[in-house]
């Protein structure tokens, strides 16, 4: 495989097994250093600005340590009829998420920022996907209940994972829906020439 | 991981990776037996056409020599302004296809077919997504052609791969533009009860 040339170190500060496979796929090279800000601290207005200040957060968060580095956070929440969808606290939490979604289009929402303290510089921005679930039966919930891959996941539900089979179409980006927005960050690491692919 | 229950015994007509790749990751277990067809048999008559009839021709040749099982056949084809963009041939053939696709919306069309001899069904469709690229400089092309990702796919690029950085939104299936409708094709065979996802 073929890395992407770096200018500079680059780190990720989320610990989501996710976003670390969707920055490695594109050939990206860079530490992980999970941020330690509590999301509690930032309070729930608008989907928008609350994905965007955590993200924010995050990054500048691990970016205090790590003056010279280029540090990318993320915060993804889900939204239906306007409502996030946090990660089911239960089976019953799961299976009410699961049945709201069933049939219909929700939204998948990643807030993303690019920080580096040396340069002075914060990006930050949110993509928006639509998701559209397939009908779900009572006993295709049960099942994927039963798996447990909705526990950990916001909205109930790994599109990359054996819920794979929930999603009928999406519009927007897909890696966005996974926890990472790819082609954005790349782009903006690739404007602000941290990031060169080149042979 | 919780396998769905099968009925019937299921097979994957296709030596793609990233068919079987897709039907794992769904919860599917299922025999990989390639068909021997001869796609230059299958006239280049309307894209739709092209891609449901090979996908048919494949499921039923595998078919054939499995009467009992539930067989899955595809094809999946890449459409520039009406034209197919099949592998590219060299280094030269690739540039051409990126710069093509570069900053623009293109479609990635899969035609599917499931078959059972023994129950005497064949049932076929055809998922059609939008991919939308991201502006492509020079450098990045030369660059992702150097990869060697181009040279055995389709379009000459690979959304689950290294080219996930080029893709900027899709609008319809994603597993559709890796190679398989995965929610359409379980969906079927849910339908026919080949496939249950219960507890």
């Amino acid at each position: 495989m073929l890395n992407a040339t770096h200018q500079q170190k680059l780190i990720l500060a989320s610990q989501s097994p996710r976003r670390s496979y969707l920055l490695n796929q594109a050939g990206l090279e860079f530490d992980v250093i999970p941020s330690r800000f509590d999301e509690d601290r930032v309070p729930l207005t608008d989907p928008e600005g609350y994905v965007r200040t955590l993200a924010e957060s995050k990054a500048e968060d691990v970016a205090k340590t790590h003056e010279q580095c280029w540090v990318i956070g993320a915060d993804t929440i889900v939204l239906m009829d306007g409502a996030i969808l946090g990660k089911p606290k239960s089976a019953e939490d799961a299976r009410r998420m699961l049945c709201r979604l069933s049939g219909r289009v929700h939204q998948v929402l990643t807030g993303f920022a690019i920080c580096c303290r040396a340069k002075d510089h914060l990006f930050s921005d949110v993509a928006t996907t639509d998701v559209h679930f397939k009908d779900l039966s009572p006993n295709e919930v049960e099942w994927y209940i039963h798996t447990d891959e909705p526990f950990d996941k916001a909205g109930a539900y790994a599109i990359q994972g054996l819920g794979t089979f929930l999603v009928r179409q999406i519009k927007g980006s897909y890696t966005n829906v996974v926890g990472l927005p790819v082609c954005e960050v790349i782009e903006h690491l690739i404007r602000m020439g941290v990031v060169q692919y080149r042979v």
